[in-house]
């Protein structure tokens, strides 16, 4: 299908072209390929999120570039895309959670707060007169059944996930992790994981322009700049010996 | 009529074309068929649902490809088309039956519950605002009345059938399936003849790629990969005694 | 006026063309006309509901072909057109059927039936964003005033019949009607009536191909494969005679 | 303004063209001129309402040609033009007859009841989403006042009238009305005097192919087939004298 | 600004052109102007509205060319334009005195009415999804401050008079209400300027032709036919001698 | 932008440009400019309000060209543009004025109430289906912190003058307003600097067609005809003077 | 993407270009650079905010542009862009902060009232029948975790800075302020640096057309303009330091 005839059914969720394709949730795909990388690996121990974070100013407090968001004690989401949309997203989770505890007394499983956020995302590629969420989320935690780690995108679909990568650079970032990945990793390494990954598509970095998280036993946890800086010296050194 | 003159008809679901169709429905026929493939079979000890269900990255869990969805206890689905608006119609149908078990004190009827959920997907065939569901079903179950097996398509039209295709290359399965169908096939007749049909559309495959399930009065199993294994060895052989 | 002042006008069931048409309404009437046909012929006995309802393919369910449909004790519908939207207005008929016990004691009369259904449908023909229903219903049973047949198109309008037929190739099925219809007729000729009828625009044919039911004194039947094939048999003597 | 200028204006009932008209009511009216022709006779007795009522097919029942309406036991319409929007206004003026007598416990009047028709249609040409009614009413009755006529149009103007005509041929009808008109004429001569207007417009006619009613103090009637069979008797023998 | 960039502007009422028109206000003064004329004419002992009120065809009950209404006991209106709404706005009017009435047990006051009509009128212009009211008003009537005049547009603005005309014609007939007008003029006399003014656009005419009313201390009163013939008569006399 | 350009974003208030404007309500201030025009002035004592409000007709009403108006004991407004929406906006501001004395005992303040009337201008240049208020106001009092003088615009932003000019010609009378304005004017001379920059614009003028009014600590009062005429004549003296 | 392509995806909130991108909300980004700079920066004691403000016209008066606007006892906001939009957050947060204090008994925390503004802006960024806001804002406060200073966006992004401008010539008065940051300025400090970047966007100044407020310990208060004269005169003398 070219460009002329692409246009004539892309402006509206509301609508397929003839192939079948509804293109307003395709583009909101491109708009999650604009952000920056986030990476989740899921270990035995636990769930390692990490992200890209680093901020356009020198006067921006690093912080505030929220990639990484504690949902509930026991999970947490990593976001690519339109960051606005993202947080939309991010609090309807926390809601969720919440709720979950207040009625039932426990925390939410990760599958099932995952499939409250898709059916959320799913309702925005259907209806008129709005537009499908611009981002992607990476969802983690520890529940009754163990570490778990889901993705969901713009169309609103759920998957599960060893490991996996969402944002711009993501085929590059989801390679490394295909290659690397090991199922009997232990948190440390998986946080060595996540972050090598993402380092794949940045040139230089420092510790402050990674965001990392662990979800284990103990809970949601952000690790400290200083923690993150210990895995790039790491990899500084690892890097050489791959050189060899 | 000419691609112009369909463009002049096809942009809502409100609209016919001067030759009575409804394009956006017809549209939406194509976004079930760029999905992967989902077969049921009837048989007369209960319903097989099989469906292709291969991961696009090895780092994917395969599980959390649903393709096949277990409404309640003597009742399942499979889907083809877009995940997320399927998962909407099994939602959907789950707490439909729920209520019904609330309402009455008994499992609802297979053709009831096929009939609700066709009722959902005709409206949104014909207001304006709104897609119609890109997802097809297949409903098996087992009700007073035997095991029963039905399908929906995006125009919300329901029909039973002793064994269907839906999905993409739905036309060849088909075919292997209206050769294959007899009505006396015992269970494991009618898994072998599932995953027979569906294979005619794929080159290599694994038992992963699979999922599996069965109806019968013992309520809704999903098949484990080794049982589905056994069929694919199974299938090896007499593919062997074809040939010759 | 030609065709492209005609697609000035037909983009909305709330438009007038400037000679005073509903494009959209007739376009509904050619999504009838794509239909397979149905038949009604109205005796002194009873009235006699026909169809057409041959499968698309061997392993569907042929009693899934829903042409037929009983409404209430003593009265039925047979549909044309769009199958989704027919199941619409028969489930809204039968709905106010039940209302009309419920609230009064007593089976509703079928023109008042015919009316009700006839409203719903009138009001898709002037709100914007829907589309008119695409099908047609004959209404046939019988109430205080003896056997009724009634007829409703996509506009709304119903009218009543002696004999009728709806759906694809009704010109040829009405015309054989016209000429062999007699108000005399017993039940079992308005049965071979409406079969002879449906079978001028069939080919080749089997029992199991054509749906037949009655309304009469003792309410809506309908007939068993069998029965419609002793009237294939008789119309195969008649026809040899009538070559005579 | 050419064709094409008003192509810009046509669109909405919510559109002024330059020159201040409302181009979809213009329309609305073409929608009545399609229909059959309808006629309304006040006499000093009473009020005369006919119709030409053919049937399209032998098979049609003439009486469910729906032409003339008894609204309540004093008053009746006659409607032209679009058939079930015809028919929402006599549900309409049924509905408000019926309400009439249950708050005032007296017959509505038939200037009131004309109004409260009137104000609905205008509603429909004021606002968008909707279109105007393709219909038009002849309201006659009698009450406090005497006999009275009314005729409303798709822009829901009211006005009352000694004899007027509606629908295909209007022009022609309404000038022999014009010419044969006498306001003391008895219920018979207005009988025949509306029969006549209408046959005007219709080459061979039988008496089934017209229906008559007449609102006197006996409150409304409708003609048999044989009492409007006898005008056309007298016409024939009229029609010789006239001749002469 | 030329006819093509008007087109651009002129589409719907919650647009402004580029120089801060509303067109389809200006569109509906076009209406108002398609339509007969209407007059006021203030006097120190009542208030005279006027009308032209010719019938389309000789079997019109002249009395149903509603050009004057009765408001309340001390109020009336002359209207011109489109008339099915010129009667809501009517319909509108009596009820705000009515509700005046019963709320603070008093007549309404003749300011105060209009502007509760000009604020329903303005609505009108604003809001998408409707046309603005094709007709104007001249309200006329007594009140605790005297005899009052008020004319309404289709922008909502109202405006005091001591004369006016709206409707076709309306700047000639203004034109002589200005040359004639003199504000110690008595009822008599003010219903002959207002008879006057009308007949400025009419050749030829008959007192059936125009209505009149008066709204003095006695409040508000139709002049019958004779009264009115009487104004035209004194009207000849006069014209003969201002032919001197 | 070009002409082009620009219509590609002027046909709605929830549609910025590229360059970030808002079309339509730059187009509304040309409504603004198209209405003749106002002055407020500012002085110790309190606030002058001054209008021209010349008729088009010698029999309209000149009181009844609104556009000074009381809105409370304490504080009036100037209005110009679009007549019927600057009526709305003073409707609102009449009840604002009258709830905050019933809720809070005591009159509201001016800043207080001009922010309640830009926030409903606001409003209106944001959502869609409507258009901005075509009109200004100047809105002038007294409350417990003195005279004061504010104007809105169509875009709901609200600005405190010591003196300012709005609607036709607004340019040239701010120019006058900004050389003549000290902040030591007593009433008098603030009622006299009004006139003066009102008739920078008028050729010829009478009293009567300038409405001036003054809200001091004895409330709002409209000058009398002879009042504004002795500012007239002493104009003249002073034009005078100033020739020389 | 050129032009003509953007065009294509530019009109409406509810619309991706087929690269991801949301343009009314980059056009809101324009409006925001249309109006004049803002300035926030954090010190140890609390929070500077600053704001051009100068007027158009010598006779309006200065505080009203309004730049700068408490929000509570701890927490202010400065603006940039369209002015209405702008005062509509301000009402929103003003509401957040008072509703805060009513149901927790305690002041809104900073980083949480940010938040509660850019799920409001979010809102307008995806339904359609909207435009995005206009306006940025700066909120800096005082809460429990110190001296906050947050920026929002069009698109409802918040972000957290040390120092940061909005408005026009952002990118000038940014670098500014990347160059002359020091994290352990004291307030008065602060405001230098804060008049200083302003300045380096502005030719002539007074201290008359600059707004400047400090959050600190004792709350949200407004310099006076002889604090901001004080801090314009030393920089003319640091000025002339700099340029030796």
């Amino acid at each position: 299908m070219n460009r002329n005839d692409q246009q004539a059914y892309d402006r509206g969720t509301s609508l397929y072209s003839p192939d079948g394709r509804i293109y307003q949730v395709e583009y909101a795909r491109e708009a999650v390929k604009r952000g920056a990388p986030s990476v989740g690996v899921r270990t035995p121990d636990g769930v390692v999120l990490a992200a890209q974070s680093r901020a356009g100013s020198s006067l921006m407090v690093q912080e505030s570039i929220e990639k990484l968001h504690k949902l509930d004690d026991h999970v947490g989401a990593a976001s690519a895309g339109h960051v606005a949309d993202a947080r939309k997203l991010v609090d309807f989770a926390r809601r969720e959670s919440q709720t979950n505890r207040l009625r039932y007394g426990e925390p939410i499983g990760i599958e099932t707060l995952t499939k409250e956020i898709t059916d959320l995302i799913q309702e925005n590629t259907q209806r008129g007169g709005t537009r499908p969420y611009g981002a992607a989320l990476l969802i983690g935690g520890i529940d009754s059944t163990g570490p778990r780690l889901f993705g969901t995108d713009p169309s609103g679909t759920p998957h599960e996930w060893k490991a996996v990568a969402i944002g711009g650079g993501r085929e590059t970032i989801q390679g490394h992790l295909e290659e690397e990945y090991r199922p009997d990793l232990d948190l440390d390494a998986g946080v060595e994981l996540a972050v090598n990954a993402l380092l794949t598509e940045l040139e230089e970095v420092e510790a402050a322009d990674l965001s990392v998280a662990v979800v284990s036993e103990d809970g949601y946890r952000d690790l400290t700049v200083d923690e993150v800086d210990e895995h790039l010296d790491e990899r500084a050194t690892s890097d050489g010996e791959e050189d060899e």
